[in-house]
């Protein structure tokens, strides 16, 4: 059976169910950890679920943040030393990037409370998480503040990108699966994927051939 | 062995290879249909992976367009009637779902090319995926165009939305990978997902629940 919702029956949902059922919506996530510092050193890992890719040249991607969430620590040290870490999340280390949701106080670096390594390399100022195995270093670029909800669109150019080097091909495509990067879907979903194929640049009157 | 890719190394990979990569480094993407109809009739349907989650309340999503790109007539659409469709992506339509990228004339309907049946419903003026098991009906709310590369981001609020009952959880969840939806990598890679678990709420000091 389908079920029908109109816009005031989603409206009228228990806040939860609501907030539960919208962010199924658009489909399956991205998930990343972003780490950041503040300015007077305290690390900070936060998990994002709406980071996207904006554009290749330049290297731009984006990401949602709510100010007044638990994330505005990350917002607070991008807009603070302009620089952040966006590192995949995998199987092996998805709960400890669950955690990172928790509402720690101010003084307690997310690194510590879950146990993942902050690594800086190349004189890169943001952490990196070790135990990730795809990791890009941003520069902050624009801050979008969206009225209609008070959220805000955080858009970073790439500067740095570490990943294993089995997992890219010739084409440039890098196998994220291969590399043990997961799917997330609503709030709290966690999965793992399996490659059905990838396809060759559609085109009118041409059938599309397997890559 | 670990790669690692300056910005300037990036830059300088050749440009098909560059889009490829730099089009991985978000993680799996969301996959949807996006059907729009002309002031004169003229329906129109397009792969996007950009969709994302904004907001719960009020409930609204988000997608990147290209307005110089063969997306254009969907914006065209959007900005015309006001009104337009996200559909989920199954995998029993992925490969007419790609095609759908094709640059077809624009007297020609992606729904009639890619064989796709367009529905309308309860007196909404777009058209949905009659295939897709998944679907929202929006009404246009804000265009923001990104100065940084020309792209632009368009916010719609939900107003109609449809969906296999048996897929619902009474916590508001939405089991898309029950319902059928797949994952995206980069530009041209679908996936079918596995759930590994979903968590309990994340606070400090306290150990998650698989729920």
């Amino acid at each position: 059976m389908n079920k029908n919702l109109t816009h005031a029956a989603i409206l009228n949902l228990e806040s939860r169910k609501r907030t539960a059922l919208v962010n199924s919506l658009s489909g399956f996530k991205s998930l990343n950890l972003i780490g950041s510092i503040s300015k007077t050193g305290n690390t900070n890992l936060a998990i994002f679920n709406s980071v996207f890719h904006l554009g290749a040249n330049p290297p731009l991607m984006g990401f949602i943040i709510r100010p007044d969430s638990v994330e505005r620590h990350t917002l607070q040290n991008i807009m603070g030393t302009g620089y952040y870490t966006i590192n995949h999340v995998n199987e092996s280390i998805h709960e400890k990037a669950h955690q990172t949701a928790a509402r720690y106080p101010s003084d307690v670096s997310e690194f510590d409370a879950v146990k993942l390594t902050s690594e800086f390399t190349n004189s890169f100022i943001a952490p990196y998480v070790k135990e990730s195995t795809i990791k890009i270093g941003l520069q902050f670029k624009e801050r979008i503040d969206i009225t209609l909800n008070g959220t805000s669109i955080i858009i970073g150019e790439l500067q740095q990108l570490y990943f294993p080097e089995k997992c890219w091909k010739d084409d440039g495509y890098l196998d994220i699966e291969k590399a043990g990067t997961i799917a997330g879907s609503s709030l709290d979903g966690y999965h793992r994927t399996a490659l059905i194929n990838r396809y060759s640049y559609a085109k009118p009157d041409k059938k599309l051939e397997i890559i």
